[in-house]
């Protein structure tokens, strides 16, 4: 790689996300180098991908070119790159655009899909963790209905027109609100030819509420508003097969086209970093400082970071305030490495959450105050818009929040790039 | 196609760009049933591809949805389909999502990119008639520039800076324009660590001007204005081929690794409609009520329609404002049909013609009017705002302009699908 050779200390982060991000700002490019390496050239505002895949956003108001973030800062350096393998011994990144030394190493790789070893629910159902994973899910939401027009087989139209969300977290809830608010309110003036009662949106839940690290008020009012949505939400239920067609559950005969999967992540793990205790649960243990165990100079923060301490033995939940809180207190700590002072330990400071229903419902829990309904959307609304990146998504994403308020049908239904199953 | 039968007479339109769009809207289904077919599920505004090739809209602002817009019309049916070949003598199309009988056939297909069988330059050339094909263009800019970063080959990485751009109309004018401004204002803060003074946009011409179909003074303008952005404008030179690094001209010694062709269109035939004659040029000759010669009810509007009279020998330009007109009057003239009135011959009313270059500047040409700059910009912008299609795509087009108007660096310059070449 084409990178200036100065006499630096060079800390590479990969990963774009929450942590990564944050911490890359933070860091003091008169003491490091820094070098940023993505597969993406931008960072991803996640929780509002399904957003993107309910057509109520487009990709530029939850993505932010990161070249544009870092356009004056010093000693940095970002690349598009897939890393292949990490040598620790080494200390070389190896990649498709190349290798590359480090001196401090962190890995801010982040989650992705955990499909518990089942091959055909992987192979079968969509995932919606990327910009392009969640512009396919609503293409290929849009491309049912349409195929949905033209079969006279009732069986296949119901297929087409059943959509089964499994994972009642904060993904699958405010997916299935969104399904909800499409299926209520803007689909049947698209689709005037075909019945939308006939539509399913099914949320499929293997505990025995939604939401299940909020309380049980948020979780209740959830299950309420989205019943509101028409949506059918299943508890106790465990998704054990889908082939495409039948999602195998215990007892419920459920057929469906479209099956979503958002019911685990697993750290995106990097070969060559870790070993079997590491990778316990797909994330590596890290000390209070996120210095992985068994190195003394690869760090790791965010949702493939386990920080178990006496106090704290399940650890922080895999959520963007910890990656970013971890990511924030790593930079400081590595910026006073050559003052010598001594690094402080983590501890993540919960500012509570929160999660939408459809077009103007959220719950919410704050430390000491929960409540739920319109004004707990306001706040959501807020939250949110304050923590997008840049001033123009800010913007955009609130006209979009407030044209769709006023108006259901101004949301963006296009099948830019139709969605081809892969196999 | 499960569409309802009833006792009205089918009209199917093939292609929802301008003409068929005002056409369908038109159409009083009182008196028959529409059905209006097209690739994509929305309508393309393609005066502003340009935009979304080089980061300036997203594909919402120019892209709508068909369903939505005629989501109160009864009797209308909407399809997504590729129309494979027509069979006039049994009056039914052929598509991938089965036949449809007709009683009258419009042929609004539009223009395609015209390579004068010219494989290789088809081959390695980047077109730009649709959002997909404006979207990998937009990747391919971005990822050449990440490529360039990567080589320590200066020859490969001047290669990888260099955008050519063959075809100084319209397209070519405003794709440099924007090409410019991206080089000379936004670039350097994305790439400090890339030479950007050596990124060259050429815009290859082939006649003496730009912009022919427009007034003197346009064209000067143009090439001052592009000039200005640095843009190199290469007069009476013909592109002859491209292998994918070298251009091959009179002279010139080019070497690029993008070559974008914009350099003529053709008419997009349909297999089974019109003969010898009627394909001169790749398009269908009408007569003045748009009927294609040798049919009584085989219609064609738009680009894809030549109607040469006495008066015009040379038929009327590929333009919007043809399209939209020819529409507009072919429906008044089919909803009168029934009632026996004679049907009005068609007469293009020109309006004039316009073209933007970069940020703030355009020219105009109106009936008796010519001018140019910053003001002209302002009539550009206000006659593309009215023209788009829908309230949300106005408003959010417009807030993009007036922010970029205000700070460059606002452009989304996200490679959400990377480009990879199909060969």
């Amino acid at each position: 790689m084409n990178i200036p050779d100065i006499n630096l200390k060079r800390i590479v982060i990969i990963g774009g996300g929450f942590g990564g991000l944050r911490l890359a700002k933070k860091l003091t490019t008169q003491n490091f180098q820094v070098v940023l390496l993505d597969r993406h050239n931008y960072h991803t505002f996640q929780p509002l991908l399904y957003q993107v895949a309910t057509a109520g956003l487009e990709p530029d108001s939850i993505a932010h070119a990161i070249r544009t973030i870092f356009a004056k800062k010093e000693n940095f350096f970002f690349r598009i790159a897939n890393v292949e393998k990490v040598d620790t011994l080494d200390q070389k990144i190896y990649s498709d655009i190349g290798n590359i030394h480090y001196d401090y190493l962190i890995i801010a790789t982040g989650s992705e899909t955990n499909y518990y070893g089942n091959e055909n629910i992987q192979k079968h159902s969509m995932p919606m963790k990327t910009v392009p994973e969640a512009l396919d899910l609503r293409s290929l939401i849009l491309q049912n209905l349409e195929s949905a027009l033209l079969t006279n087989d009732l069986d296949e139209r119901y297929r087409l027109m059943n959509y089964v969300i499994v994972g009642g977290g904060p993904t699958g809830v405010e997916l299935a609100g969104a399904m909800g608010e499409l299926k209520k309110h803007v689909l049947p003036n698209d689709y005037p030819d075909l019945d939308i009662r006939r539509m399913n949106v099914h949320l499929i839940q293997a505990a025995d509420r939604l939401l299940p690290t909020m309380s049980h008020n948020a979780s209740d009012k959830a299950r309420k508003y989205l019943e509101e949505l028409g949506v059918q939400v299943w508890f106790n239920t465990l998704v054990k097969d889908y082939d495409g067609i039948h999602v195998d559950t215990d007892g419920k005969d459920l057929k469906a086209t479209t099956l979503i999967w958002t019911a685990g992540v697993k750290g995106a793990m990097i070969p060559g970093v870790g070993n079997d205790e590491n990778a316990k649960g797909g994330r590596l243990l890290v000390n209070e400082f996120n210095l992985v165990k068994g190195y003394d100079n690869v760090y790791a923060i965010g949702d493939i970071a386990l920080m178990i301490t006496e106090k704290n033995p399940q650890g922080d939940p895999m959520v963007a305030q910890v990656a970013i809180q971890q990511g924030q207190l790593l930079a400081k700590n590595l910026n006073h490495l050559k003052s010598g002072k001594p690094m402080k330990p983590f501890k993540y400071n919960d500012k509570g959450s929160m999660a939408t229903i459809g077009r103007d419902k959220a719950v919410v829990d704050l430390p000491g105050w929960k409540f739920a309904g319109w004004f707990a959307w306001l706040v959501w609304m807020f939250v949110h818009l304050v923590s997008l990146v840049g001033f123009r998504n800010k913007v955009i994403a609130l006209m979009n929040w407030v044209v769709q308020y006023f108006q259901y049908n101004k949301s963006v239904r296009l099948i830019i790039r139709p969605y081809r199953k892969k196999h």
